[in-house]
């Protein structure tokens, strides 16, 4: 079991949000903290996201609250006044500066939070709801999520410790990191080089994880380190960072919304990262190579479909591809009825690979994503507003 | 009942290429014709296209072979030199020149077609099968289309008509005529004229349909003028070609995969042309919108989402956007549940509309989809190669 670094401790406790399942976590320093946090682009932000991109960007914070069941976006001037009155509540419960608590939140939009009952709720904070564990905190975080999502690494050459806990399974989709993530560790390390180091992290794992190609208005993904444990190799921190946010982000794909299979998509031999990412995306997100791989059909004619519709890359030419399910070639050496029948069983799996090299140069990507199933239509048909 | 326009024969038959049903149409112009064609931008795009753009590129052609129910893509060498014999078998059997035939494929990637079977049907061509009706002609082109697509028009202060054929179904989105679709009309109008107002029209038809977000590697639209009706006037025959086309593109959208609910989506208020297709675009292929449609549930939190995930207009301020289902305010205007269960009402018809003013100028762009469906996984998880 995850236990938090050293320097910080967490409260969960129920709001009564939506329901009376826990919707609330704070997460509190001892200290100030190195911060660095990525969020969404969407023009919808909510003010979440605004309120916690402005307070970071000094590069310190105490402590961030989420609150979940509620994105509190598309909610105007209220809701702006309802995310600064939560942090305001926070702060006088930690008994620190309202400019070091950040703010992040998902759930329904359009909807304000229950101010009445958010404030009744965060006054009896530090009395009720100390001590929580890690596992409690992730699974706090949830939606429509089935799974705590929580991973650990060590620092290499330290005792320092990484930790993250995040939610997310419908509306991910690239370009910022999609959901809630929050990572702490008690290395020490200067904010500006957290900044740094996180924004190349995010870029390579959460930011390669796509469920659904809807961006989320509510996409935060916030770093702490407390200096607890001392200064450490930045590139093991880095390492220890990617680890971390690597994990989070295949949980996030296999837990998307009615997913049954975990799709990892690779493409290498691409002129660059970004044509090697562009290509991976383009598979991943293609309902009809989801669902043909929610159907077990090796119709490995879609993903060349998906590498097609990259129009613009003019150097991809179909006579140098090679497609491959997990190791076996299917483009372009011609299949017999037992070799589609072995990628049948193949596609079956909870996780399945598709490789695709493209003859453009020696660079190479890696995404995440998952099937399309009637899960998917039924939970998003029926989510009521 | 539409019937072709003057100087247009077609010869419709089963090859065999799948089943028992048509699979063949032959469209065949007494004379040489002013011809225009817009193809798929795929990476992956078929030799069909490839001969097709080749031989379009003189503004002339005789006749149009459609085979469907089998793509003929990434096929390599052998794919290419079988739709070559395709398209001589038919240059022989109407007595014309082979790069006055043009061709359209749509259906399995990856397969050969069952060469024996066609060179046998084309052979018989014009002792079986000549005189097909248009409807029978776009019945022939379908794969998993449940509707045959026809469309026509008079071309205003003339006798000349504009008659169109289509077929798609899934596999469709921008960037391309993406679908085979074969536009007929007897006008008199210079090749090169024709090819200019034809790209017009499909930029504000074909191209606003979205199925799935998927670009096909067959997307092929071809238009035909006899010349038979003698001349017209330059925009009446370009507002025939647009019925023609906007009808064509309605009813691939209204018969998309799966669909119970064609989806207009209309942006206007916005800085030009461009921005107002990118934003309606994101709305209509948002697969958290095309569901809550389905379900009838009136979350305009995710239209709002949709319209955020254009990050790159960052001259959208939420405050000044409007959204709308059919003429109703749903943003930002706060909803009592009478509304709400009116709006509910609403979403469950044949067809919809989605409305949003974006406040950053005036221009206009409408565009079409349609509900994801428990059927659309169903066809698709189950489509076999």
């Amino acid at each position: 079991m995850a236990s938090f670094p050293d320097g910080f401790g967490c409260f969960v406790a129920n709001l009564g949000i939506k329901d009376d399942s826990d919707d609330l976590v704070v997460i509190a320093a001892d200290v100030g903290c190195s911060t660095a946090g990525v969020f969404t682009k969407s023009r919808f932000a909510g003010p979440s996201v605004e309120l916690s991109r402005e307070r970071v960007a000094d590069g310190r914070a105490r402590a961030i609250v989420v609150v979940s069941k509620n994105a509190n976006v598309a909610t105007g001037n209220d809701g702006r006044r309802d995310a600064a009155e939560v942090t305001s509540l926070v702060a006088e419960q930690l008994g620190c500066a309202v400019d070091e608590v950040l703010i992040a939140s998902t759930g329904v939009i359009g909807r304000r939070y229950p101010m009445e009952r958010v404030r009744n709720g965060l006054c009896a904070l530090a009395s009720v709801a100390s001590g929580a564990s890690v596992e409690r905190a992730a699974r706090a975080m949830m939606t429509t999520d089935t799974v705590a999502k929580v991973a650990e690494s060590a620092v290499e050459s330290s005792t320092a410790q990484v930790v993250g806990i995040a939610k997310g399974v419908g509306m991910i989709e690239p370009d910022m990191a999609t959901m809630i993530a929050v990572i702490l560790t008690d290395a020490e390390v200067p904010a500006d080089e957290l900044d740094a180091t996180f924004r190349r992290v995010v870029e390579r794992t959460f930011n390669c994880v796509s469920i659904d190609t809807d961006t989320s208005t509510s996409d935060t993904a916030l770093v702490m380190a407390s200096g607890a444990a001392g200064s450490v190799r930045p590139d093991a921190l880095e390492r220890a960072l990617e680890s971390v946010a690597t994990e989070l982000a295949r949980k996030i794909a296999a837990d998307g919304e009615g997913a049954t299979t975990l799709i990892e998509v690779v493409v290498d031999a691409a002129r660059d990262w970004a044509q090697a990412k562009r290509v991976a995306k383009s598979i991943v997100n293609s309902p009809l190579v989801k669902t043909a791989v929610h159907g077990a059909d090796p119709n490995w004619g879609r993903v060349a479909m998906a590498v097609g519709k990259c129009s613009d890359d003019t150097d991809i030419d179909p006579d140098r591809v090679v497609i491959r399910f997990g190791t076996d070639d299917v483009y372009p050496r011609p299949l017999d009825d037992d070799q589609l029948a072995a990628l049948s069983r193949y596609l079956e799996r909870d996780e399945v690979l598709i490789h695709v090299s493209l003859g453009t140069g020696d660079a190479f990507a890696r995404v995440w994503g998952c099937d399309l199933t009637d899960g998917y239509i039924r939970i998003n048909a029926d989510y009521t507003t």
